[in-house]
């Protein structure tokens, strides 16, 4: 009795989903908007297109192939934008560098991937001169530039020129939606970098359900039509929040600010009428310090990601009129996988708003899972490990199949981070999972005993770390950094948590036992706390048994 | 130098798109939002996925299986959003039955799918007791109702009967996202009903990009966490323009209207604060008639399609308060293709109103092609047959392979809508390509011309067809029906177009040669009036050259 399931036609057009629809799509919208340049161009979408031909017809002219990996050091520019359209369009493989590495994690990630280009920014060529060894001796390097050209001797020129002297169509063809379209690395505390591969596929599924997530925005929230873009993330981590892509879908005027100068941030802000961009915290510092208290800068939503957001940081956005809003998600995720509303702030304590991820966009499931993979309860408050399933996360490390056995245990993406998920259905991220403290049998925040610890006004730095307890599995320690002439005290911490504890926010056991001073936290290259470091000075019987694998 | 192509980690989820990841959605994204069924229930999204999986269980302990078709005979019900999920959830295939055709048709269509399981509203069992001979013996027949229960011998049992009796929980299970999710068959004027077939992986690229283009639509012309959501076109009508889906993925207050009736209609409206709907300009024009010239009924954003809308109509709903959106689309494209924005109209020539299109919304790429399958030039007013892409549109019809090779021929779905596209990249339907009149080496709108006619005072109805022209190839012929006491003349239309044609609006082919006074234009069974029939009046010379194939 089942219905005949019929051959398509000959001629039907089974439509796979490739990154050159999405850009067919804002051409077929003719939005009439602009693409300002990190060089001061300025032109409209028909010419991006054909911008986007002749860097296909460039690569092509000097051997890029299908499943080749082209490579990028750039600054947020256009010639970004136009990467990320052309190099996977003609089947190629982007690899977008993070250029903030160190020289030979830099030289790693290109071993890894072995690209047959490289576009490289002037800025970078006395790097470049550097990871030579690391390439291949037939990668083919194009320089480009924002201000002065330059010459390199064994490049085959500059990006500009060399697309001026190319035809602007190029034979685009249909393939497999599931080819590889971009790769980067990830870098985590521990280990070598972990290559990540994006699919056709997963970034156009992506740019579908952020572009709906963003029109379901508060007003001024989200990307509309009217919406003027800028990325103040670096386009090479994760995609930019994948917005270049949700941008050019919708035929948004599009501004690339290249390096970031907070000067120049601000005039593009204020001279092309920027209404969304997205960044770190620091950048946001940076931006505001550049502008001072009586500025105003509104309206302009930033969605912050990359690390929480400091209260005192939120608070002086919003008084210069910036709508700071959550994001969440991370390298292997695409990234976006929730987004928070900000007319929820109100009801939120305020020692939670820097934490608050929002709810999951469209086609995310998220579960919270405890240590042994099971769901925690659904009641409010209950901790677990944020556990995912969307149509479009990294399926492996290409580079360590053990690591990507490890991100996919059960079935689930691990993101390593505990959550509570709050009644509304919002999800409040409360710790690295290798970050929490297993006392009593309970899972406490470290991130959440610190935020409290700060709150002491003789408190300049805090960091919270689980010393081995043969009783309690693990007690909370704290770290603090005095302020200068104070001699911050154990006790003025418990009398903070103790109306907490007794009004259920906080468990009994999260009280510390211990307060240590010490003059600086250990830090990372990339300037994030060493709680690794920190667990080792509590002594030779502290063992870091639960570093990330 | 390829990038290695890494398998995916052992437990990584592909995740398929299917339609149970839509209302899985929902439920992640926690709205708290309610379900108004047609019988007065209300629930809320937990409690409609425990429907879905019982009505699952249900059709799945009376021997329906994957890839069987359960067909639904029901009004606009609560019931009816629970099929669309519960079915291809279950990988069977829905089968939504047009209660409008005559038995015969109904008979065919029924036929054509051979259902495993039916469920039928009680408005029908009359109708179905004509149909049983057209259902296979084993057919298993489920009543329901919204009013008095009826006892039908050989049904199962009551819809709700059964769904109380079974568990809430239905072990839903992955399947190819390229499976079967429904099917439904076309009401040509010409030939059998056609049937289409929708895949889960059509049905949920749909609800996306349907999803985002109504984010990215005015303020109250989008469908929004906010809005009240009512379908007032027939569930059984493809997809009811594929919204139940996109509300349920939004988490929407969505209302359920049963069966028609205006006064029922108008109460919902203003009781549960509707502000978004669907209709064809017969329904708004009955719901314009009880509502009465004073009413107000605003905020009221309601799609148009089916067929064109009369300016009178457009005007009547907003002096109401109802903003009409135009929207385009047919059986075999899922149907969305394109999107109209209300604030656009004061830009529009009047004429035009009513058949403008709007844009393509996300991942459709619109062609305009002449008859020899080239494109059109890029230059407003060029006109040409829409051809079609989009990741969603039916493939071909089962029961006609041949009618799938033609609805396809050279790559593109053939939609015989003949438009013009505006500069500013809107799209306007001018006529059906059957009725086009080629003259003079040009192609003239019947349409249009009808639409002149009709503002002569004398003029009641008027249709155009073309005659053949040995020198021309055909030449317009207008059709007209007196206004009582009235006689119309030729030259009072020729007169009004002489400025038009000056003007360079319309080509100067266009004026008809003839007038020719009728009593009452010939209609086709669903009232669409018979151009076939108009061109055999013209004479035993007048061949039917171009009727649909």
């Amino acid at each position: 009795m089942a219905l005949r399931f019929a051959d398509p036609a000959p001629d039907a057009y089974a439509y796979p989903l490739l990154i050159r629809h999405l850009l067919q799509s804002a051409l077929d919208a003719r939005s009439g908007r602009e693409i300002v340049g990190s060089d001061n161009r300025r032109h409209d979408y028909q010419t991006l297109a054909r911008r986007v031909g002749r860097l296909a017809a460039v690569l092509a002219a000097h051997g890029v192939d299908q499943g080749d990996v082209v490579a990028v050091m750039d600054w947020d520019s256009h010639r970004y934008l136009e990467a990320y359209f052309a190099i996977p369009m003609m089947g190629a493989v982007l690899q977008t560098v993070n250029v903030r590495l160190s020289r030979d994690q830099i030289a790693y990630t290109l071993k890894d991937t072995r690209p047959r280009a490289i576009i490289v920014h002037s800025d970078f060529l006395e790097a470049l001169a550097a990871l030579r060894p690391a390439l291949e001796p037939g990668c083919v390097v194009i320089t480009c530039h924002d201000g002065q050209p330059v010459s390199l001797d064994d490049a085959v020129g500059d990006y500009e020129s060399l697309l001026a002297a190319e035809e602007e169509t190029f034979p685009f063809i249909d393939f497999d939606e599931n080819a590889l379209a971009t790769t980067f690395h990830t870098t985590g505390t521990t280990g070598l970098p972990k290559a990540v591969t994006f699919s056709h596929r997963q970034l156009v599924l992506h740019t579908l359900a952020v572009g709906l997530a963003m029109g379901q925005q508060p007003v001024e929230q989200g990307l509309w039509r009217e919406s003027v873009y800028m990325p103040v993330t670096p386009m090479f981590h994760v995609h930019a929040w994948g917005l270049p892509y949700v941008a050019t879908l919708l035929g948004l005027k599009q501004v690339y600010p290249g390096r970031y100068v907070p000067a120049r941030l601000l005039a593009l802000k204020r001279d092309e009428g920027v209404t969304y961009s997205h960044c770190v915290p620091t950048i946001l510092q940076m931006i505001l310090d550049e502008a001072g208290p009586d500025a105003r800068l509104g309206p302009w939503t930033v969605i912050i990601g990359g690390s929480a957001l400091p209260e005192s940081l939120l608070r002086a956005a919003a008084a210069v009129g910036i709508t700071a809003v959550a994001g969440y998600g991370m390298s292997e995720t695409g990234p976006v996988l929730t987004l928070s509303r900000h007319e929820d702030d109100d009801a939120r304590p305020p020692e939670q708003v820097r934490r608050w991820a929002g709810r999951p966009i469209p086609l995310v499931q998220v579960h919270l899972q405890d240590e042994n993979g099971d769901s925690v309860s659904d009641e409010p408050g209950a901790q677990g490990e944020i556990v995912v399933r969307a149509p479009w996360l990294t399926q492996t490390y290409p580079n360590s199949a053990e690591a990507g056995a490890a991100l996919w245990s059960g079935g689930w993406l691990h993101t390593q981070d505990v959550a509570t998920r709050e009644a509304a259905g919002d999800i409040v991220i409360r710790d690295r999972l290798k970050d929490v403290i297993k006392t009593g049998g309970e899972w406490v925040s470290s991130a959440e005993i610190e935020d409290l610890a700060l709150r002491d006004p003789d408190v300049a730095e805090a960091a919270v770390v689980g010393a081995p307890d043969p009783r309690w599995g693990e007690r909370p320690v704290v770290f603090a950094v005095a302020r200068a002439g104070r001699t911050p005290v154990l006790q003025t911490l418990k009398d903070r948590m103790s109306p907490l504890v007794s009004a259920g926010h906080l468990s009994r056991w999260a009280a510390p036992d211990r307060l240590i001073l010490i003059d600086a936290l250990p830090r990372t290259s990339v300037g994030k706390i060493d709680k690794k470091a920190l667990r080792l000075l509590l002594g030779d019987d502290v063992l870091d048994s639960r570093s990330a694998s």
